[in-house]
């Protein structure tokens, strides 16, 4: 039913909870002419009063008790922008539900989580459960995936959806510095979750890629079996090497189904420089989607960010209050077999860096275990490096990740080569 | 209000209107599940019962008669696929939406110059007009526009939207080809519409131009006052000549909104090779929206084509049964002053062709021209082409549209060329 004034309580004041306050006294009018929707923010409710916020708290009720919250008669939404996987938001949220408040949400960690279980709870209390802001900040993503595309069988979806990995990765490639030193200062700018694993070791990618190919393909949500590894391990040498060979190293999200397997997969790639996916710079976003009928469709955008995430937020809210109260699903049918871990079953080209020892017979050993393996070698290149040590780069021709992995195994068991040998897929896109 | 059922008349057989009725076909079941929308379609209506079409008419009712279906009580919602910018097809969604009927058009051409009349009717009698497919086919940039970013002051909005155009400048720039040969090509392959001009003069950019303008500033739908300029001129010289520089040529569909003033324009322009916008090959169609609060968010995907484009049908079908039944107005309040025709008043840069007669003294009378003008030249190349002729190719720095204008005409005036100088505009993005 479409309501023309909807009583909102904001839970969470931070950047993006104090954007959406900003906004919508902003453009409170203008989204009334243009939709016929008012937007009233009624109640606010955070973990301290006193803290100073970058909008006058008196204008509207103070709640400090989120739970009580969910009882208030007078209020229609609840948008949660707490924030964690569990606790509070989670209990807000479920409560929220069950006494028919609809929800707006930015909460991907939660979603990544719960999602499944917080759709079904709220297509049984029949309320609107909605999470543009989640994924992709300005990109209205999931709106496109939940309505726009609906009909389409997707295929693919792969992109690039964490802006600080992002933003390290080309701070590392455009300046020249290293992954430490580009970290920090992420870290000082307010770039990094209070938790930097959240990000640099891929879980936020893999939560957003959970939400993103579960509305995509129609399958239940899939958070745990996401493959995730973090860009922790890249390094300025492979940042350089990769260049020298018409590559970018990006951190892709990825996912396919196919025939009811489902694979999804966040990892460091080099993609070719001259893709619009590899030019993506800093805290941008990019997605691209493929199908059956549609080809492919591109949406680059601010992935963050105050005003994108909360113009998000409040696109959400004039929709509920527009009639439009369903909850874009996470919880669809299996559409056939279960989602499977069992990624890259593809063939892939790879790049690979060996510090060798530098001494004779170290090549003739490493290319015989290559190819008793069937990988092939395409571009190679040794240099020296610090004493009685070697440099050996290379890609590799198509192989299969269990054949390279073992070929690895075996490389690192003979003692050739000092520490780790690094492998990064070439993601042919 | 949900509707779990909706029965759907459709008009018109074509390519997107047999897209439309293959793709429910086939996914009827899987959006059911996934929607809980089943999609219904009750009766075909084309011109002719005889003609082979890629489905079996005999299940659906079929109607000669597209107005007096409007009048059919076990009828939800009209598709109108027939086209064209008047006639029955106006006729049919004026009469259907007086009659209660939901209206899903891809007709863009009609709403370029009637929409804002149609949306106002649609909210007369409280029905849905919507039309995600009479833009950029697979992109949903009418929802993102009238939906997602609705919170947003967007400040341009510009790309390229036309699959025709863009096939030929492509594939001119690809093979070498010129373009009288490349327009056969395409014209034999029905990649063009039946008036020519449509395409090749820029109409069906203008058309759509005007209604992406009006979503995106909420200003009242103005197709008159786009400034429309085909692809008719742009020469392979031109398009060779522009890529040594570094550019493409594309037909570029542009509009800003600034302090109440409305600038459209449809233009061949230089644009850098490098931008994501000049690597969009063929009929594939790129949108690029800036805002205050947004940044920069940029949507690419099929233009054209049966499956984009009634994927697009299909969403709005979907959208409207899901109870979400508003027009993404056309007819938004005039934010301030009225829209004005003053396209340029910002600096440009600019491409220039001179064929010259090759004589001592033009050269100088040339340049004087245009330095009294206040152009000044950036790059400048001459080679010899026929006999008695230079052909001068230049880029300018910034100027005024107007003092170009004047300078050309003074050139021309001086007979010291032949034919018409080229000037294209450097679009800096």
């Amino acid at each position: 039913m479409r309501k023309q004034k909807l009583k909102i309580a904001m839970l969470g004041l931070g950047t993006v909870g104090s954007g959406v306050i900003n906004l919508i006294s902003k453009q409170r009018g203008i989204i009334k002419r243009r939709t016929g929707v008012d937007l009233e923010i009624k109640t606010i409710c955070a973990k301290s009063k006193r803290k100073k916020r970058p909008f006058n708290i008196s204008a509207y009720n103070w709640s400090d008790d989120p739970i009580s919250l969910t009882k208030d008669k007078d209020i229609d939404v609840i948008v949660e922008l707490i924030g964690g996987e569990n606790g509070v938001s989670k209990k807000v949220i479920e409560e929220g539900i069950k006494q028919g408040k609809h929800i707006v949400t930015a909460n991907k960690a939660l979603l990544a989580n719960h999602g499944g279980n917080l759709a079904n709870l709220a297509e049984k209390y029949k309320v609107a459960l909605r999470y543009e802001a989640a994924v992709a900040g300005g990109i209205p993503i999931i709106r496109a995936l939940s309505e726009s595309l609906i009909s389409n069988r997707l295929t693919s979806i792969y992109g690039v959806i964490n802006g600080t990995c992002n933003y390290i990765l080309t701070k590392m490639e455009t300046e020249g510095r290293d992954y430490n030193d580009v970290f920090s200062e992420a870290k000082k700018l307010g770039y990094v979750e209070a938790d930097p694993e959240l990000d640099i070791g891929g879980i936020d990618s893999a939560h957003k890629l959970a939400i993103l190919s579960s509305l995509a393909f129609g399958t239940k949500l899939d958070y745990r079996n996401v493959l995730t590894k973090g860009i922790k391990n890249v390094s300025l040498e492979d940042i350089k090497e990769a260049s020298n060979m018409g590559f970018k190293i990006k951190l892709l999200a990825r996912a396919e189904y196919n025939k009811g397997i489902l694979e999804q997969e966040v990892a460091p790639c080099l993609v070719k420089k001259t893709i619009p996916l590899a030019q993506v710079q800093g805290s941008t976003n990019i997605i691209v989607l493929e199908g059956e009928d549609i080809g492919e469709t591109v949406f680059s955008g601010p992935g963050a960010g105050m005003g994108p995430t909360a113009s998000a937020v409040v696109a959400d809210l004039i929709s509920v209050a527009g009639g439009h109260q369903t909850t874009p699903s996470l919880n669809s049918i299996s559409v056939s077999k279960r989602p499977s871990k069992v990624a890259n079953r593809n063939m892939n080209a790879f790049y690979i860096r060996f510090q060798l020892k530098d001494k004779s017979g170290v090549l003739a050993l490493l290319s015989s275990k290559l190819s008793s393996q069937k990988i092939s070698i395409s571009q190679m290149k040794q240099k020296a490096s610090a004493k009685g040590e070697a440099t050996l780069i290379m890609t590799t021709h198509k192989t299969m990740q269990e054949n390279l992995n073992k070929s690895l195994e075996e490389i690192k068991s003979s003692k050739i080569c000092f520490g780790e040998p690094v492998s990064i897929r070439i993601q042919e896109i």
